[in-house]
């Protein structure tokens, strides 16, 4: 693809500076960057290869020192946001997959919309409904009555259990498994565990995003949902009968048992884990390896295991590591008032 | 499925008040229930919703106070384990899959039980026994010399290495690897790794439940093994040579280290880690999140990185949270000290 | 595999004490062996097993007591090394695979090596260049454009996704997912994320070994990279853009964030979680559950969450256990005072 430099100017919203015919056929980091690159600097410790890149184009702040002439520059407020919009708009991978290949099998009692790819080995069991533009990339299995919406790409290896209801634009990367069994038994007196059904589904919503090798369980009864416009990266733990609300943000790792209610936009770093049955607001962030004891539903950051206001956290910390001055503090006042009492006893006789 | 209440209740051993007659043909949460479901009060905070359920019947302690008189009562003691008992004779998901599928590969020289069914894709390398009932999902493999015991499901994607053998009524989800190489290596003088050959096998006993997404690799030499009636999670990772004991539960991401040796009866919460070449005993509870660095045999509960005795550990994190004010009055004491100290001298003076 | 004692002790150097000629035919642990096997003193726990074990010969230190005269003993410094060379020589596993399977499917525009081996419903797209005596097991997919080196392994069900490179002598175990999209989005106004395209790769240099289920995203832009022999367990999770260097140990169910960038010799226990855009030096070893949130280069033991230098973090951990007598001790240090105060006013009065 070749762009001119005026052309992304434009899309960008920026202030060009230099030559507008510049032919932009690629993105690259700074420091890899070539002739036909635009580029942009991304955190400061990247500013030292500005000196040397080979690309054709950056984007900088306004106020960015422009002493290089041989190459052209876009000026916008946010580099990094106007980066992502070209990635976006010229160069966002296809994840290209085309017709319905002769090993994919449909039950005939499923049904697929316009324009579905299907690639090697898909299976598609009975009742499913697949819509529009679906793209399902090979070795994937569907088992009965999962629906799943326009728009949506399931890449290889993805496993969808029976009666899932998947969104459209849903995107689920490879080896995720969705409608598992829930992990639920019941002991006898014998302290033998027998299985309680999981008869529930699973439901994401749209624009929902899931990363590899994820898991994401049933209900038991009812459904396990995640809502519109959740991301859930890598490795990640969804339990039964959880409800995960609108745009949060789960990063790898994480996991949250069985039945809790997580309210909108939060966002829960690596390797984070809630305990069952508990119930998450609105907008609460966690710290990476935090492990949520307790329901929390005042807006705020939280840290540590068990999870703290992130605030208190930090002050206990930094008392942790002051431990041995405490301490040795300590050791002092009882040396002290060893020496007071011998002196008052020593005065009073 | 049409049952009759008193059916249900007799199955239960319930005490049933209101109409005897009434259909079931399926089950619901209290909040979601209509026409012809049965529920139960789970939880003290699903109460509300019994004025509203448009549920036929629901399950409830004998002292409940049946208020409504369009809706029938089962009386039990225990309505949580009265449903999944009623989940589990009338409503249990029967996994269906029939017959050997035209694209699954059995290897001649493996044999085949009773009404085995095998998904598309399967794969069944040399020298496999399978035995009657199994049911092997789509597109899982199963490489030379594997044994899987009567009644077993694996479910697609399940990938299973040589000379692994699963036991009677297991149930393996979606994506977990059984038996690959354990993680081992021996460092040369240039700091080199060396791959040390893991020869050894995994073996699931009967009645084993793993969840998706896991991992258990095989031995150096010898058995990893998972005793009689485990139930592990999604995610967990079991390292080479870990023996686990019988009815053992482990949530989800929890992990063992090499070697280890689990007792019967002991429960891992989530993301428990345990270290290299421990013995852990009966009887013990891991919370969530801990992290297991010394042989602990003793029965009780245990908690935190490094794992405590649960009791001590609630009295040293109640301490953490009071550092502040145990600083201020070490701070207070300084002060108070410097004062006797000058009051004393003054007077000697 | 029949082999002579003698040549056994000539390979790994040891001086043989007994019959020369016994033969050997397989390998086991202590409490295991029988006759044919060689086995050896693991730890010291396993020394009881020493009066009852049926093998014919046994690796022990020099100083070994030789009591049994009926078992034939090869004597050298690292009994454990010394077994391991004997696996490597004699008992390593073949991984057999042989042949293009039939329903291998291998895209017109992509080239096989010498002796490459595909299993049965093998992906190989378009544009892939595979190198000699490759072996890729059962349902592996390969999107376009990837490049594996010379006696790599791909096991069952790994996905690799386009314009990934993977190196010689390589080794993914089941499940693994390689190039999935990094976890990257940008926030509007309203709260809704939106997907950054992820157009990088992964690089899995020489002889990098990964485990089963792990997880490792292909970069945003340019490359997420593991160097030459480094060795990566199950379940792991490794960022876009994190760079990984040589000879590098991360245990399982280890995460690091995206940008990372890690030296060459450094240990990841297990559970550890690296946040992002850190500088982890050479010769740096975590122990298990640590939470890195600071960049570390000092070579060293690292421990906690946050980590903090091991010595510290052992000392703290002391104080943190003994936290209820000092407590206590500053209750009577208050008391003490309060009573000198009354003593000193006394006194005066």
């Amino acid at each position: 693809m070749n762009i001119k430099l005026s052309e992304v100017a434009k899309l960008v919203g920026g202030n060009l500076v230099g030559d507008p015919n510049v032919v932009i056929n690629s993105v690259a980091r700074i420091d890899e960057a070539n002739k036909g690159d635009i580029t942009f600097l991304y955190l400061a410790n990247f500013e030292k290869y500005f000196v040397s890149t080979g690309a054709s184009a950056i984007l900088v702040k306004p106020d960015f020192n422009k002493t290089r002439t041989d190459i052209s520059y876009i000026e916008v407020k946010e580099p990094e946001k106007a980066f992502a919009l070209i990635l976006l708009k010229f160069f966002s991978p296809k994840f290209e997959l085309k017709g319905i290949d002769k090993t994919a099998f449909v039950d005939p009692t499923s049904s697929l919309g316009k324009n579905v790819a299907l690639g090697k080995n898909v299976v598609i069991s009975a009742n499913c409904r697949i819509g529009d533009n679906v793209r399902i990339f090979h070795n994937a299995v569907l088992l009965d009555n999962v629906e799943v919406g326009n728009d949506t790409i399931l890449f290889q290896n993805v496993s969808i259990r029976e009666d899932c209801k998947i969104g459209k634009r849903v995107i689920i990367h490879p080896g995720t498994v969705i409608g598992a069994d829930g992990f639920g038994y019941q002991k006898d007196a014998e302290g033998v565990y027998h299985k309680v059904p999981q008869i529930g589904n699973v439901i994401l919503e749209d624009d929902v995003e899931i990363g590899a090798n994820s898991t994401i369980d049933r209900a038991a009864l009812g459904s396990t949902i995640v809502k519109k416009g959740s991301k859930i990266d890598n490795l990640v733990q969804i339990a039964h009968n959880v409800s995960l609300g609108n745009n949060t943000i789960m990063s790898a790792q994480s996991g949250i048992s069985g039945s809790v209610k997580v309210g909108n936009n939060s966002i829960f770093a690596g390797q984070v884990g809630v305990a069952g049955h508990l119930e998450i607001g609105d907008n609460i962030i966690f710290v990476a390896q935090s492990g949520v004891s307790k329901s929390i539903t005042k807006p705020g950051v939280y840290f540590g295991s068990p999870a703290k206001d992130f605030k208190t956290a930090k002050i206990l910390e930094a008392h942790y590591r002051n431990f041995p001055e405490y301490v040795e503090r300590l050791n002092q006042l009882e040396e002290e008032i060893r020496k007071l009492r011998e002196e008052i006893n020593h005065n009073k006789s």
